[in-house]
């Protein structure tokens, strides 16, 4: 099927049809890629850095091109998108600093040593090498942020991988756009003409996954979507790693000192609520003491919200069967909803539906429904023993908040219980805003993410398109070198 | 099917019968595994060094107990398993020194910084945290120093995660043995009771990589099973990280310059043949300049080399059909072959095969043959060009060797070609010999191992059992110790 715009305010397409790649552009875009990955690995950091910061320059520049037809395509407004290009290239900046420093090839020198066995050993000298092509799957949410020139594209040039992305049917022509844009500026800068490629359509994506020549792949979507893949790279002759992060039910623990807090429900649903609900790290399910009136505060704001118009179709229509699978189950009950203020297109209002924590351990599956979308899930608690017993039933999240007094005992107790089963505890706070920082970790235990052993957020994103190379005896002049002493 | 030990020198079973774990076993392991991570992986890092070290104490101790046995079940000799044992209990010494060091924890602290987004970002600590109970299958080819208490053991303990042993058949008393030693100094030395456990037969080991409380394994043997259990982790219903490290085909290229050394025939002899070639960084092809007499100094040597006994029937029986099917293909020879000293039990003598760049251009599988035994295949090549084609043509590799002078400019070409496909690169040396130390890479591209972007020897391979954890605004007082100012 081809790709075209359609405007999620209105849900009428627009622009042109671009038809799926063929079978031989796709031979063609992989057979560059491949070439070039021997040539742009080979540029010397500093090389790959320039390249990477004249393509974070060139995006900036074209914003006034980008964002109105990010907005048209995705319906998430202008400031939002505005705020979004900036993290996007801010993050390209961020992996070329850490190619100019260069921390991050692990390096690690080990002279000779001539004490006897075991303790004696040759000269050898570690560092990280890059795998090869990458290929990366954007999500409709962050047409920037995790799309084209996205996080996953930038880690992997910034480790010396040439790229090929499968342009996300929700933004169409953004992806043209900002892969036209990265693309020559990098190539203006220096870097070989397959260094970046774009494929489109169903067939593509999965050619890619399967293709001998791509070495990683980075994916950030559903969590259907992400197995099926996860699937294939794994079941290829040879498997290759998937870097999927798939979204999650983040829980938000409210201990009995902290319910009382005035503006915790609207907080919450600041959180909840922001950009239509359509963020993996939205804060899903609330538990709250049940003799708090903390459940009906929060019922009485929604009804006030608005919610507005989803992505697409698709997210609109998966965001009302997964509300209707919620609310279906024994001991669920919607306690309030809103209407959007525009009722065309993909809109869609919130709703809040409330359950204890008894019939959580009755049908642990209550807390494991994402609604992407503006929906959250209230579970009211008795004592600390039932809230301690609860954090231990979700399954793993990308994030986990707790609002607390750091002198309750509860709290205590439940930071480790949270820290285990989530990439990221935030302590009185909200889950959605993911800082682009080196102590960032946006990933989790499975379903949140294929693996919990790295990010795709932050500087440290950039390990998982890299692999160590030992060099024993190996004349310095010979050496990387960031090997030699 | 039962374990029983058997001698490799005599082909006859000795000792008691071993039943496979029963499923009210196994489920007993399976749980105390479990219940032991907390415990275990809350334990200070000082303290789970110290019952570390008293493992390896207590190995020592039991050094005249253990290394007949293992001689007994392997047939390796005493001298080779003496340093063995040695190179065991010096690795589980040296993660215990690196658990007290800390460095392995990759702890990064962003403190607040309240510039306006992209750049501004709360408090944010990162530090890396054990994934829970792991599995490990060792090698019949290191009964020490890569089976019950090797180094996945190792580095998984050191982790903080509990760790289930999956007993190899070729040596199960030795398993036996040293389980029962290790799971006793531990637990005198604090550890809790499941910290450690034991499990027997095809079944249990078929169980432990789908059971939902395992949560990565770490597996070194044959590239069939391997991909076996590899396949199996990957496809529950909550994948796992599979830590396979899975032999390979190790080249070693000669330049003209270096092809005229004297000694280079017997020591490439030495380590191809050294333990009846049972190394998965066996020599297994070198590659010769066709217009010097090394082929033939090596092909004179191995006439007068001998073999020995090999682990068990499978192995000997599977290095047999290797070799058939090696010196099957066309434009493969046999140029010599040795005898065994000794040709009873699962005696196998050496064998050298020869053949050309072109023969290996037509046909690459002959380059793909792992012989895991004390079997050699010289390819010859006419020109600089057709031995840089050749580097190209190898498929990954934990190790490749490269014999030459420095100022040769086919060893400046091979180098990278080289380094690109294998984990470790060695320079006018023999790929045998495993120094433990922190620049180690044992590991490599597929088939090698089931991922490249680790280690399994050398102080990196505790990175495989951990995941981040990322702290936002948690007060100080209430985070883990390592992320406090």
């Amino acid at each position: 099927m081809p790709d075209q715009s359609i405007d999620p305010r209105t849900g009428t397409p627009f622009g042109p049809i671009l038809p799926e790649t063929t079978d031989a552009e796709f031979e063609a875009v992989l057979a560059a890629a491949d070439a070039a990955f021997p040539p742009w690995s080979s540029m010397s950091r500093a090389a790959r850095a320039r390249a990477i910061t004249a393509a974070a320059d060139a995006l900036d520049a074209a914003s006034d091109e980008l964002v109105p037809l990010a907005d048209r395509e995705s319906g998430l407004g202008l400031p939002r998108l505005t705020g979004e290009l900036a993290r996007t290239t801010f993050q390209l900046r961020t992996f070329a600093a850490e190619l100019e420093a260069g921390d991050y090839l692990g390096v690690v020198i080990d002279h000779v040593n001539s004490e006897p066995l075991p303790v004696g050993h040759p000269d050898l000298r570690r560092m990280l090498v890059p795998l090869g092509p990458v290929g990366v799957f954007g999500a409709s949410n962050f047409p920037f942020a995790f799309s084209v020139a996205g996080g996953d594209t930038a880690s992997a040039l910034a480790a010396g991988c040439t790229v090929v992305v499968k342009a996300h049917p929700g933004h169409p022509q953004l992806s043209d756009a900002v892969g036209r844009i990265l693309h020559d500026a990098l190539v203006s800068a220096g870097a070989p003409d397959g260094v970046f490629g774009l494929v489109r359509g169903f067939d593509a994506g999965k050619n890619l996954v399967t293709d001998p020549r791509i070495k990683a792949v980075g994916f950030t979507g559903s969590q259907g979507a992400g197995r099926a893949l996860f699937d294939l790279a794994v079941s290829r002759p040879e498997p290759i790693p998937f870097y999927g992060e798939l979204g999650s039910v983040n829980p938000v623990f409210v201990t009995r000192q902290a319910a009382s807090r005035p503006s915790l429900a609207s907080d919450y649903l600041d959180s909840l609520l922001l950009g239509v609900g359509q963020f993996c790290t939205n804060p899903g399910v609330i538990v709250v003491p049940r003799d708090s009136d903390l459940a009906d505060r929060i019922a009485a704001d929604i009804a006030e919200r608005n919610g507005g118009p989803m992505l697409n179709q698709s997210v609109r229509d998966l965001y009302l069967r997964h509300v209707d699978e919620l609310t279906s189950k024994p001991g669920v009950r919607v306690i309030a909803t809103g209407a959007p203020a525009d009722p065309n297109g993909f809109a869609a209002g919130p709703t809040l539906a409330a359950t204890t924590a008894s019939e959580v351990f009755a049908d642990p599956s209550i807390v494991t429904v994402e609604c992407f979308g503006p929906a959250g899930l209230v579970v009211t608690y008795d004592t600390d023993d039932e809230a301690r017993a609860l954090a231990s039933v979700f399954p793993g999240s990308l994030v986990a908040c707790l609002h607390a007094d750091d002198d309750e005992e509860l709290a205590l107790a439940l930071l480790p219980i949270l820290a285990a089963r989530t990439g990221r505890v935030v302590w009185n706070g909200w889950p959605t805003g993911v800082a682009v920082t080196k102590a960032q970790q946006h990933g989790g235990p499975f379903p949140a993410a294929t693996t919990s052993m790295h990010t795709s957020v932050g500087a440290t994103a950039i390990r998982r398109f890299l692999r160590p190379v030992a060099f024993q005896s190996v004349p310095l002049a010979l050496l990387p070198e960031e090997l030699r002493d």
